[in-house]
């Protein structure tokens, strides 16, 4: 029924990283127009001076406020704004009876106490948390049409779920260490002494050793205790793309063929999820550069030979898959048009 | 006539680097499809080992031979092969009534004086050169319908040439210094000492400083002497990406808006070139990053308010407008189809 | 005299970037012990906070203050301060006796209204200018011996004006184009939006067309009227390392042997100068990675077979040649040591 | 007794990375000496061609043959050849009665059938075998001293040994897995398909995922089971440098404190190691980029909090403490003189 309309769109927070790759994604989405590219900071200035890329995509388009948005009728809304502030915003366009895809860390967690214990303070709007669908489409196609709150996913959490979910849904896993390799556009658009070039440029740097944030999501996704998690980050030099080595100990001891069996089981029918091969060699495992720009996942494995453990990496751009890419993905599911439609762009290699 | 009708394609050389490139692109052309992907010393091997971006888009397709090329049909080919081989191909192909874009330097120089001047021997096919149209649009849109060879540019070459068009047009230059900036891809798929990472990584490394052999393209395409010509090449970090920065010592003072009105003229109806705004002033002048993996060109000027001189810079992606972008551009010129068809992806920035 | 005797250092802004490297050289220096680093914003902070990488040399020293700095004797000083303030801390030191070695801008413009235009303000200590001495020891060497203020030199402007001066001293220089290619650490410690990572890794931004600050040293050096250069600066990936290209269009056609006889007049007996050979062609014109953590220049040069023009490219490390390096190098002239001393470590390649 | 003497060195291999990396070293050590820089392919070559940072260094030194290098009288001598074609060479020189340092794989290993399990063949010259010191006087400072054969260490293995050995020597260790980090430098100075530049950069490429090589001296060094241990190495972006993280599987529960006390137990006297602080977070494990060009190895810790685990990172130079460094350090304690001659070279950051 849905064949040929078009969706009007909103975008909040348009002026910031993953609002850039929102607006990448939608100004060539065929089903998507932007109804307005929203940020309180860059009202009025032209899209093209923040997103210099996409001149020729928005010639004309200039940032409008808050207060116009809300005049502004839309079919959609996403809102990529700080976490913790982004919730006001939400209730207030769901007050207008539009849907929205969220995506700061707000509604990702559906358990009050885990989010106070994660983000350090109570949820800003639990009276409307209940409604939120976890973004990520591979577990929660089902959940997602007429959803009224889509929550973003977490971008190492999206990796690290699909690394691990065959063997979690198999109740499999014993132990997993999750080790994420993260490139620099993960920290979003605004500097900061960490950030600086001379100091991050081909970093090696362990943010985080083993509770990373979004540890969390991964343990409420797979329903997996946190205590049998630990997610260390390294930050690379890369500036798009996260990689996850998850090193998993099980219950049972699997082989090659095993895993084989379990990955098409789950990810056969996944648009967007591709299976490595076990030869040759250096492409078995899968290295973030091969999804660059697009909405793709790679998922290479093995087994250690060493009784009951397995390798599991998995390769996705983090502002895509990890991001803005799920984001619209979901989008279209919510809205009831092919999911895929607007995310077929091939990666680009060698960048 | 042709509004609906696909488009079969033949890639030769679809194992090298300007060979996954026109992969990527006509996988997602929406009136092409490929009638053989032909690789010599492939053969058999399946398309996504050598080009595992690729690896959904093409999950079953493997190189085929020549020989087995010469028995598929095909509405156009493209042929990225060797310098000084390609053209026996070309000729090959011809013979058999199929259009052919030749992406190697064979059919770039028109005077067989030069070609042997800049390419060190005879040229091996005179016989079938004059046919071809030097395959930037920009500057030969009329001549390409219907053409049967179009020839590829040389990236270095069509940045240089899309910098100096209008005022060479205008009979304004005396001299211009190309200052070419180059990213590792340029040099195609295969390894070389120069480009064992240790030595080529953060290089800035001048490997020609007057006179790389694209000149002879430039002076060719604008009817500049080749005397008030230099292009120095320099080598850096980059993968991708082509930035050459034009100081152009003019016969007669221009003041800034005479340059916005020069350009404007040229490149207003122009598809894929943008000029970039005056101001804020990091933006300038274009960074190849903000094009990458687009079709898109990027030109930013000024004068010196030191006499007759401006500096114009121009930023693509040398794999795509310096490469298999323009060849695509030209083909579907070539076919009668929109000339944008298939080349509307948005850069992606941050990478 | 001085054959063994120690000397005490001083070192103002020592939590900088040029700080650090101030402390790499001087902690190894044979002839030179720290008597304080001084940092107004980080006293009692241990050294090994900020230059993680000296932990080792001085696990135990903290950053002094200012204030105890005035009760600390020393021999020597360096101070490392934002242009515009450094020079009422080199007016107090000089008032204690003690000679200042200054790496801001304050004392590199010996002309007011040179330093007024540049500089957007009137010299904040005239009084004092005149005692300054550019110390750029190739071209001033015999001026330092007793300074009691040198100027530390502009990165960019050191490699050009080693570039351009022995022609400038041959009144050979009709015009020179000076482009311009510098890291990151160009820009100090402090991060800001344009340093951010995933904004400034692999630019190429032209940061500056044609008249980068530094211009007005080299013309004050080379005697050369500002209206006949330009600078072109570009960001380019690298974090140290500045390259100059400096395309000099000359009063008379010199011979590729008049160029090797003129360079190695002025630079044969010179310590940590180098010319490049002019074979194998790719180390002809030399790459900043060459000198990375040393103290050394090298250059490379060609005539264009084109009438009376050149090329010459010099490279070096930006924190050491172009900023702390000439600085100890100067202050070893001041003091009577071998002007070598603590400066002979090696570049480290590749890195 | 050697206190004042010098000592001549002959090295072979001296035109590969490693090679460069000894003559960096060495013609900045106030003990030694070059009596020969051998290579049978570059015979007659200057130095300066292959290592152009090192022109000033050794501006008139040529390459000899190994046929010249037998007739050079030399105190002791390096061999950085390939693995398997060393010990001839080194049976050779030890018959001249010269003691060498040999940085190939041929003397790591003790066991024959270990090493024909890594190594795929049996051992070219068993004979020898016995004589040589596994050459990382961490472990075996005592044994050192006029011992005619020291092996070289893996720059893996230096890095994961130094992670394991307080807690190997202490029995505690149940399993270990080494998540190795790697720069591009590790392969050495020639190029392959998987080192082009295009492919190489910013990769995050998984070339082994259980079972490096390394893991075989890891395993020997520490006396423990090879199956207690897997090694993963990543090549990233970096072109020096070794990051190791170490997950370690604990027999029993350690407390921060016991770390910090079993970590200054065995390295508090080290020369060329340092333990991280606690605090601030973001320097408390260690990133490679910190010790680069120098010999310096830094060491972090922290227990999980979660039963009997913790995470060691090590960050070293692999061409300097990963190999030539720990060679001239051990060729040091063989000849009697201080082990940190020529060694104390800061490390140059950020680069």
């Amino acid at each position: 029924m849905n064949s040929e309309r078009s969706f009007s769109v909103l975008i909040y927070g348009a002026g910031g990283m993953v609002g850039g790759e929102l607006l990448r994604i939608i100004t060539g989405h065929p089903r998507f127009k932007i109804a307005g590219a929203v940020s309180a900071r860059k009202v009025g200035k032209p899209l093209a001076m923040i997103h210099p890329h996409l001149r020729h995509a928005c010639p004309d388009t200039v940032f409008i406020s808050p207060e116009a948005a809300r005049d502004t009728p839309a079919d959609i809304a996403f809102t990529s704004l700080p976490h913790g502030s982004a919730s006001e915003s939400v209730a207030e366009i769901l007050l207008r009876g539009i849907p929205v895809v969220d995506l700061s860390a707000d509604f990702r967690l559906k358990d009050l106490g885990r989010y106070e214990r994660w983000y350090g303070g109570p949820h800003p709007r639990p009276d409307i948390l209940d409604v939120a669908v976890y973004g990520l489409p591979e577990l929660h196609r089902k959940e997602l049409p007429g959803a009224s709150i889509v929550s973003g996913v977490g971008c190492n959490a999206a990796a690290s779920i699909l690394a691990l979910y065959p063997f979690a849904r198999s109740g499999l896993i014993k132990e997993a260490l999750l080790d994420v390799r993260a490139g620099s556009s993960e920290g979003g658009s605004k500097a900061n002494q960490g950030s600086h070039h001379p100091y991050r440029s081909r970093a090696l740097r362990i943010v985080e050793p083993f509770s990373h944030r979004h540890l969390a999501e991964v343990s409420q996704e797979l329903s997996l205790p946190e205590e049998n998690l630990t997610m260390r980050l390294t930050a690379v030099e890369n500036v798009r793309g996260v990689q996850v080595c998850a090193e998993i100990f099980l219950h049972e001891h699997l082989r090659e063929a095993d895993l084989w069996k379990l990955f098409r089981e789950y990810y056969a029918e996944e648009p967007f999820v591709d299976l490595c091969p076990a030869r040759p060699m250096h492409l078995r495992f899968p290295d973030p550069r091969l999804v660059t720009g697009s909405n793709r996942v790679l998922i290479g494995f093995s087994t250690t030979g060493k009784g009951a453990r397995c390798l599991v990496v998995v390769a996705l751009d983090n502002l895509m898959k990890g991001s803005a890419g799920s984001a619209v993905q979901s989008a279209n599911v919510v809205l009831g048009i092919p999911e895929t439609t607007g995310l077929l762009m091939h990666p680009v290699y060698p960048v």
